[in-house]
């Protein structure tokens, strides 16, 4: 492509509102433009970098399923079979958008952000035995969500690529055999979108009352909004939702057990505050939070001060199926307290008490005194509460915190999400009926799979990950093209190389605009294509190779730089 | 591929609400599945054609504009600065689906039914000077329109796939010599997707309050919904809607002018009844229509019975923007009658009246008597009312009419829109205020041009053109394979030749599914693939081999049929 037959051209400044590294620098080069926030379009240079990607996705998806192209509106029905209509809270449906149009047709449409209840039914209406199972299919298409916050550029869009695979079986067996097929899918497609290095595999939530973990593919990178923890040594990763975690133990610990005092302390909440006011460590601090489950059962559960509490592995622990937090007035019944001075000492029968294990071993800890100003401290299991029958785990993970099975210190890293697989089993197979006849002519329900990529996520992590100081910096299997073609007051020259590239099936951008050099210069490292040659007056026959990734340009035979870059590509 | 590995198969039966033939074709033969009214996902052997396709359009676009891919999404801004967002009568926006989603993000966005809105200022943020001008942008995307009925399967859906094209110029001659090569381009992608011969070019509006013409690519089918005049010996067609028109002359003609007469003729209202009860023909009667325009004043239009009026054609004759019926107490004060009564004589002098020239060169003609059951006879010009100083054409054209440039009768067919360009001119780049400097440093507004080609729609439309009683025939080019082989009791020989076939770079479908030879043949009749190879232990090492097209099958060596497949693909 000539550059001066591109109308999309690098920018000197872009909107304050792109605050992401990957939307400033790709709006810079030319590759997207902002429609909305998060709402990118992709130009000629981006669309060609897209495009690569999904070609790679494809070409490794072809090898486990089989392509179509589902629709983006879906009828509500659908969507309320599986009530997720309700509960999927970045989900968006269309409306007319003015009286003339509503007047045609006033139906509503889902507009999908993934598509597990359009590819149920879909696959159901064609499968009825053992025979057609197992089935992949996948598609590559725009996915729409009602993202709150669109402020990482490619990263979290409210309309993005999502290449997204399904999978039906007739057992769980069968389910985790082909799970582990598209699990090497997805790491030979990162492998060659150049992200294998930094990408881990993490454990994360398999969804509501399953003990399965979900995988997520994980890019390391500074831009992530994921947290994961890292256990080298057993070579295993979790999400921050469900890492296991066990609190560091504490340093100064008292040798004898100290008198339980009530210590008058007004207004003091926050474990901090309270800390300092009774010069312990936070950690001593016991953070004890009620909660209300769906029967209106009251639980407490507690938690040593400085770390959170992970609804969703409580959940899970207290077997139910909704947890928030107790009003005041069932805080105050219970505890006969205001709200903030809740303690595990004393509590009513009915309230079910949880501790996490961050609260044992601790001698002479403090804990809510359950009477309004006060704070009880010197607290310790068996002489003022029993040692609780069991400590569980429901923390959120925090720095620090040990992997309990190898006891080492998590490494924590930030990441961003790159792809999703998941054991659906059988929670969308049930809810539209979905069975097959076995062998023996028995109905079964079948069994699901879902995985996930977004491709133009992928290009907002390259940039995020790779690009330096001058731009970006495109590993070559996704780059828009191989060769960045700069000619000095030389066209003939240009032109001539120009060709001559082409003639070997390469693909060239060639600078071929009337500007200055440097600025020539400064749009190619912005970019970020792989190769940069540069021909002028004093190249004479030979040209000017530099990679992006080197800083150091040599002059070389045309022949040899073709050989180089071919080798590279 | 091996349709045994293909989950989508062909099925006996399609649903009722399927009443397109290329709605049932394609459901059958397993191409595509209907989600919801007017949206179809496509299956694999479907997504192949429509991938084909989308490539031909890619490839000839490529010569005469760069790609790009915008967004689904668009603010409602943009769509407020054209007026359109109130206008257009198949927009959709988006709302959350649930209190969750709009708590999280309320914001509705426009779904591109088109993307003039999003284009417009897209190009204009790169562009200030002549010297970047023209541009020539596409894509090729899914467009959304909330269309009111939607029952002919791929030719009209409310999802669909869209090659959309934007021009920019700095003139309009510029537009206009672009525009003849992007007509060209229409032409060859038309003539490469097979049906070339049968698309001609309409002439078809250009929008209100502009005598240009767009035109439209129209590919003669009867399950098209649009209807073309066609004259042939001027070479020229016309969209209904714009045909100039003019009625054939009356057969019957009076030698004598005779007395005029009211006739009492009670709730006689219709053309056709009152012909009858008359014992005139309908060509004798007058049908006189009342309008009022957006000022309130009151038209009368006149047509000759049989004859419908075109209320786009009268508009910009009587230059107003709107036009609608006049209401029953606005007919009663001008004619002093009720509605169905109304006729051309003595109506008040406010009253403007417009005479079509269909009501022309006939003596002795009835028209309404502008008194309740009354109807007036024998009526002529001159003598009971001033000849109009001018006739015109606001008819809606009909079968039997004239081309007024060359007196020939036009052919009328039926016709499947398959494209479109238009001149858009300064209409969305003045809405935008999108100006560029030109040499001597002026500003001047920007020439656009619009150019649109729905592959989806194309892929209904081959079926709709080529199918068979036996089913769809592929034209070569679009085909999803080239092959469609089949194995009687023969896997092995089967696998032989699909390995042959493969290895010369041809797409073959494989049949090796364990069923009658029966059901192979019919399925490979209706899904259409053109070339049919069967291998049986009844053709030795030849095979048989047979293009969709014909009823003889041959057997031939292998090389033989590779070669014929080749010369042909």
């Amino acid at each position: 492509m000539r550059f001066s037959q591109n109308p999309f051209r690098t920018i000197k400044t872009v909107s304050s509102e792109l605050v992401s590294k990957n939307a400033r620098l790709l709006t810079q080069a030319g590759f997207i433009h902002q429609e909305v926030a998060g709402v990118y379009t992709f130009l000629p240079i981006g669309l060609r970098v897209l495009n690569k990607i999904e070609q790679i996705i494809r070409e490794e998806m072809d090898k486990v399923a089989v392509e179509i192209l589902m629709t983006s509106l879906a009828p509500q029905e659908v969507w309320q079979t599986t009530g997720r209509i309700a509960t999927v809270d970045v989900l968006m449906k269309t409306v007319g958008a003015n009286p003339l149009s509503q007047a045609k047709n006033d139906t509503s449409y889902v507009l999908g952000s993934t598509h597990e209840e359009v590819v149920t039914p879909l696959v159901q209406s064609f499968t009825r035995s053992y025979k057609e199972l197992p089935i992949g299919v996948y598609q590559i298409q725009t996915k729409f969500r009602n993202e709150p916050r669109a402020k990482s550029g490619l990263l979290r869009c409210r309309e993005f690529r999502m290449k997204d695979a399904y999978s039906f079986h007739t057992s769980e067996a069968d389910l985790k055999k082909y799970y582990e097929v598209m699990k090497q899918a997805y790491t030979n497609i990162f492998e060659r979108v150049g992200l294998g290095k930094d990408t881990i595999i993490a454990l994360a939530s398999g969804g509501d009352f399953t003990p399965d973990f979900s995988h997520e593919f994980q890019t390391i990178c500074e831009a992530g909004e994921d947290i994961i923890f890292r256990a080298r040594s057993a070579n295993i990763n979790f999400n921050r939702e469900v890492t296991p975690s066990q609190a560091p133990a504490l340093n100064d610990q008292d040798e004898e057990m100290k008198p339980r005092e009530d210590v008058f302390g007004e207004n003091i909440i926050g474990v901090e505050e309270l800390a300092a006011f009774l010069h312990i460590p936070v950690a001593k601090t016991t953070k004890t939070i009620l909660f209300e489950n769906e029967k209106g059962e009251v639980i407490a559960a507690a938690v040593r001060g400085g770390y959170d509490i992970n609804e969703e592995k409580l959940k899970k622990i207290a077997a139910c199926k909704e947890l928030k937090l107790a009003a005041a007035e069932t805080v105050k019944r219970v505890t006969h307290a205001e709200v903030g001075y809740a303690g595990v000492l004393n509590l009513p029968p009915e309230v079910k008490v949880f501790f996490d294990e961050s609260t044992s071993n601790r001698k002479n800890f403090e804990c809510g005194a359950n009477k309004t100003h006060y704070h009880s401290i010197n607290i310790n299991f068996d002489r003022d509460i029993p040692m609780p029958e069991k400590f569980y785990d429901f923390k959120v993970a925090q720095e620090g915190d040990i992997y309990p099975e190898t006891s080492e210190v998590y490494e924590v890293v930030k990441a961003c999400e790159v792809g999703n697989i998941f054991p659906l089993n059988t929670k969308f197979s049930k809810a539209f009926g979905f069975h097959y006849t076995d062998e023996q002519g028995q109905e079964k329900p079948v069994y699901m799979g879902c995985y996930g990529i977004g491709p133009s996520r992928l290009v907002g992590v390259l940039v995020e990950r790779f690009a330096d100081a001058n731009g970006m910096v495109w590993p070559e299997s996704v780059a828009p093209f191989q060769v960045h073609l700069i000619d000095i007051n030389a066209h003939d020259k240009g032109q001539a190389i120009y060709d001559a590239l082409k003639q070997q099936g390469i693909e060239v951008l060639w600078d071929d605009r009337d500007v200055r050099a440097g600025e020539k210069f400064a749009d190619a490292d912005l970019i970020g294509i792989p190769h940069r040659l540069v021909v002028s007056a004093k190249t004479g026959e030979k040209v000017e190779w530099k990679r992006r990734t080197e800083n150091q340009a040599q002059i070389v035979d045309v022949d040899a730089a073709i050989k180089q870059i071919l080798g590279n590509s």
